[in-house]
């Protein structure tokens, strides 16, 4: 057993190429697919959803499982509060009458379809009502979808929307409902963009057929994550609560998801102004905006009590930094059965934590501590990551070197955001994992779609060798709390992006292990390749003697978000030129017609100047810095260096803390919770990520003090970052 | 009658503003609405096609009433190949049975609708033919399709293909499918662009209801327009004619209009690759591509005798300069009763033939010779105009100014397009006609969409002064003949553009006076505004001393296609360049899904060097001659300038001469008939315009030898036309 002796060597010091692929052939050869179906179907076999008893039997299956493995596991519980349906009606009744269905009916071939022990299809935080009123359409719901509804005459106030999914996170929907002054809201799953006109729906096809429902949460995610009772603390049993009504994050107004075999007979109910071409969906009517004559009346009530969350923690103590952690972790709660949401991507990081066992059997053992999640209630608010995060805050900050997430995967093309710290390590691993239906590595194949897709768009082509960029991380799954509450360095690494196997029962009840069977990843060869490319970054990070940063592209990607502030500045300021030019002809007035007028936009203030040079600076000298310290480490890996365990932990702890010193204790404006200035989910778009937030937000909502004054922090922040990488330099 | 006295001094010089101004005023006197609501009444009370006994009888009272104004009218026959339907038959013969109903049922409120004596909807110059094959979609049925289906190893051979509306010239659509080995053609009208996808359905809204459908013509119009027996003559009883089987204009293959009604279930019967997004229409389906299993059986038997045309040609001598021309038409025929096509357009133009014959009466007249036209048999293919255009080409070349066409008249925006030197002059008549519904002047509510537009694009405003940029005309009207073939300068001059008004029964049944006066022009306001505004432009140009023809804007024009040109070529060239190395590193096949297989596009051969130097000079020549000719211009309208009258006869006939001078006598590659170096209908687009089209056309089809011959032959049409500038020049 060679490699165990080259890794004794090895794990002391850099880590050598020869061992570290010794040690990543011999994990890739634990892994198999009849584990990954196993354990799939008899994960997806009953309802898994917070509080369900089959979430709990999965739970201690899983604890069982890595101790079985050889990890010290155990079962973390927290008490959240989690809405779950008691009752709910939905009914048109006026100028017609229709009862929504709210059903998902049995689909022949798909075994599960018929249990009904799973939850309806509802929203978790939406308000309890009982509320009649016309309907309105606004589209996607939101704010630009209001403002052209002002600009129509058209009012929400004391009227019930109905928005269909597709924009951003659904919460933001009612929320921005509420906010406009309406009394109910309904979401539904238009099938332009989730059924027949994107392909044939299920069974015939993978997408969503006409009675199924997109459950979801409507928890304020951009506020905080997490238990809404206990914002910044663990909800353990005896934690102080805030009453429900203080809650931020929970909805006043009743709201609920439907079907668009349910939502039809409601939007055909409308008349008044034709909606703006981009707001018509694949519906065979003519979508018209309302208000009414369509009339419906809603009801919606929900059992408010505290839920359970069973979060499996394991781990292996590190055998040499036992106080730097590596931490991996994939949900694994469901909306019903979950087999592509989330379970497929829990069955590969089971993979990991098997194949890791191995490893240890062997005689392997990581230099770190290793410390993977299985979550609970990650759908209805990333509640049992973030309580976790919350409850053991202190000894994170302290211990977490890097979280690794995962949450969806299917066949295709891999997929890597998180901190750009980590975007070297996560592209050279790519290059070293094979891409199971093409023969190339996965990296290889991401290569050639970012140039095909560039040459179909007839955009400039990127290098063909260079790293893939990496996204930034939003929000919408568990590395959430890890990076932007406590500034831990994050990547979420998936595979998906083939339209036959994306589509198209997310959060529904076909959500299950035959449709993921028939489409999602038949083989499990993506769930392989997950486990191969996660656990290749975990080893790697967790036996590196100097973690394997690298900070030229964390750099190079700041100074692309301060060269797009620049711009977006540039551009409202002479956005509101050419508005306030275009008023003062009445321009907007004489290019409508009178007979279905458009009211003009609302005049806007002028953008004052902002002085950027703090953050241009701050991002010159960060660049400086990066390229000084990666090169220092190229030559320290290509020398086959070696450290002092004194030096090295120096080093390691400097490299550790590079992540939080991104971070501001004060917050973002209204949502302290959220602490990172690099990284945030946006306040309007929920999911996706708004970088350099404080500054970019604040310019977006013409807050100009608040951008001045973020303009400064996240320079301050920069210049902290480059301090310490000028620290770490010097150690290498 | 100060106006007259003042008319007869000015008349011979420029034509000063204050009795410009007062003719105008004189000419708007005249107009009414009742007239305009007379007209239309009567001349769609019945089916209006080529040969049916109600085209033939408003053909005689437009001359009739021509007459009565005081005009020199007649009529002038020529006999034109026209196939009228005799049989068609369409079904669904596999998986499942559908027979095509093919036909449009009465409507309650539309008065005409009912009558049975119009024209089946069906596509005139379709092949005779009885095939029976698979079917494939092929969205829009262009050349960019084709590629896509070819990627999917989808061949049309021996198939018959359905295309939606939508794109380009119909008649593409099915030359296209034959030159791809396809037996049969089947086009249809897709509710996403023509239906209850952009509004509610005739007879609740305007749109075009399921059963509708859009006839038209499928002649090759960019081949050449008219009569497809007699290119380049007069179509007259004895001209020599080709073969039918000699004709390059007329397709072999069948092929049949189709409502979305018919189209449903046959896409319906589509299975194989799923559609790309763009190609997906409105339809409640998964559109799919096939081949089959929808199998279908079409039949399709003309016609094929010659029909009559009666163009009605009506002249006022001109008083003072005879041999000057100005010329003025519309078309007459419809496809059913074409209230909007084209029968509004052409009593706009009876209100201006009737005004002037007031105005004569009352002591005026035009120093030029006026020619008003009713063009027969446009429809199917500008019969009417060209074969009239041909007849009397050696006179029109000698003596014809300008032709004024227009087509389709609604509510909305003034639109203008044609040739550039007349881009002056159409902005200062777009000025002072008055907007109905506005206030504001045509030309002032068109500068205002223009800034809204590009405000709602993000886009650099536009000076909101300036002229607005003519459009370049293509074909689709009757100036083809005019412009294109005898390089006479044309204009055309409508109004539409508001979509609540636009849409959406083109070429149907329900193109009806009932249709028009509840959405067209419900008060026949922009009738009027039409009559104005071309009125306007025809008094100008008969009347001024010197032909009011500006330069700098068709020299502007000029160097920004010329810029087009480079761009052109540098991205093909790019693209080349780009599609190699995705070629080299198999890109294409790794980022497609394996299940979904994409062939690789087809390696293209390098882009060689373009010289592009003599047509950069010509360009900046033209633009010096032009800003030369314009200062001098407006320095001899600011004096109120007088010339002798020998004078005045020499500029007058080098400015006449000037669109000449941008044509060749070869005409364009594979279409001689095209004589405009400047102006064309694409051959791959057909209405819409290619400019430079010896050159640009060249690029996109890779004929390098040709564009660089056309590099060199329009930058000869370009001197010439600047040095006869030079010489006008010296003349003022």
């Amino acid at each position: 057993m060679a490699f165990l002796a080259m890794c004794a060597l090895a794990c002391a010091t850099a880590f050598p190429a020869g061992s570290e692929a010794t040690i990543e052939q011999r994990f890739d050869a634990e892994l198999n697919v009849a584990d990954l179906n196993t354990w799939l179907k008899d994960m997806t076999a009953e309802p898994n959803h917070v509080g369900s008893p089959h979430d709990k039997a999965n739970a201690e299956l899983v604890r069982d499982q890595f101790r079985q493995w050889g990890w010290d596991a155990r079962i973390e519980v927290f008490y959240a509060l989690y809405p779950t349906l008691k009752h709910h009606t939905l009914e048109l009744i006026a100028p017609t009458k229709y009862v929504a269905a709210l059903e998902e009916p049995a689909i022949a071939g798909d075994a599960t379809s018929a249990r009904t022990d799973g939850l309806a299809p509802y929203l978790a935080y939406a308000g309890d009502g009982d509320v009649t009123g016309d309907l309105v359409y606004v589209n996607y719901g939101m704010q630009e979808d209001y403002n052209e509804l002002a600009r129509r005459g058209v009012d929400v106030r004391g009227r019930i929307v109905i928005a269909r999914y597709g924009s951003n996170w659904r919460g933001l929907i009612p929320r921005l409902a509420q906010s406009h002054g309406a009394i109910g809201c309904i979401i539904y799953s238009d099938p332009q963009r989730d059924g027949y006109a994107v392909g044939e729906v299920y069974p015939k096809g993978s997408w969503r057929p006409a009675q199924s429902v997109q459950r979801g949460s409507v928890i304020d995610l951009p506020i905080y994550p997490g238990d809404p009772l206990t914002p910044g603390i663990g909800a353990t049993k005896n934690a102080k609560r805030l009453a429900v009504a203080d809650a931020k994050t929970i909805l006043k107004i009743p709201a609920i998801a439907i079907s668009y075999g349910d939502a039809e007979p409601l939007l055909a109910a409308l008349e008044g102004p034709v909606a703006p071409a981009t707001w018509r969906g694949a519906l065979p009517i003519t979508y018209h905006i309302g208000p009414g004559p369509g009339k419906v009346h809603l009801e919606v009530t929900s059992d408010w009590s505290l839920k359970p969350l069973y979060d499996v923690i394991a781990k292996i103590r590190g055998g040499e930094v036992p106080d730097e952690w590596i931490l991996r972790g994939n949900h694994r709660d469901a909306w019903v059965f979950g087999a592509v949401d989330p379970l497929a991507g829990h069955g590969a990081m089971m993979a990991e934590a098997k194949a890791i066992g191995a490893l240890m059997k062997a005689g392997w053992h990581p230099r770190r501590t290793l410390v993977y999640a299985s979550w609970d209630g990650e759908e209805p608010g990333l509640l049992g990551s973030t309580e976790w995060a919350e409850a053991h805050a202190e000894e994170l900050r302290r211990k977490a070197v890097v979280y690794v997430n995962s949450d969806v995967i299917l066949r295709g093309f891999v997929s890597l955001s998180g901190s750009h710290s980590l975007q070297a390590l996560a592209n050279d691993v790519s290059r070293t994992v094979k891409d199971p239906e093409t023969g190339v590595s996965v990296g290889e194949r991401l290569r050639a779609k970012r140039l095909v897709d560039a040459y179909n768009k007839s955009a400039k082509l990127p290098s063909a060798e260079a790293d893939v960029p990496m996204e930034a991380l939003g929000s919408g799954s568990d590395f959430a709390p890890f990076l932007l509450h406590l500034g831990i360095a994050s990547l979420n690494v998936e595979y998906a992006g083939l339209l036959q196997s994306d589509g198209g029962v997310s959060h529904s009840n076909y959500d299950s292990y035959d449709h993921y069977v028939r489409f999602g990843d038949p083989t499990h060869a993506y769930g392989i390749a997950e486990a191969q490319t996660v656990g290749h970054i975990v080893l790697r990070l967790a036996d590196a003697s100097v973690l394997p940063l690298q900070f030229g592209p964390f750099a190079a990607t700041v100074q692309g978000y301060v060269t797009e502030l620049h711009e977006l500045a540039d551009r409202r300021a002479r956005a509101t030129e050419d508005l306030t030019r275009l008023l003062d002809r009445d321009a907007f007035r004489l290019a409508t017609d009178p007979l279905q007028p458009m009211l003009a936009p609302e005049r806007e203030a002028p953008v004052p100047a902002l002085d950027f040079a703090v953050l241009d600076e701050a991002s010159v000298r960060l660049k400086q810095s990066a390229r000084e310290y990666d090169d220092r480490y190229a030559r320290f890996i290509a020398a086959d260096g070696k450290l002092s365990a004194t030096r090295a932990k120096r080093l390691n702890d400097l490299l550790r803390g590079m992540e939080r010193s991104l971070t501001s204790e004060r917050g973002l404006p209204g949502r302290e919770w959220h602490k990172h200035l690099i990284y945030a989910p946006g306040l309007y778009t929920g999911y996706v990520a708004k970088t350099l937030p404080g500054v970019r937000e604040a310019i977006e909502q013409t807050r100009w003090d608040d951008a001045n004054r973020f303009i400064v922090l996240t320079a301050e922040a920069l210049e902290r970052y480059t301090q310490r990488l000028r620290e770490a330099r010097e150690l290498l």
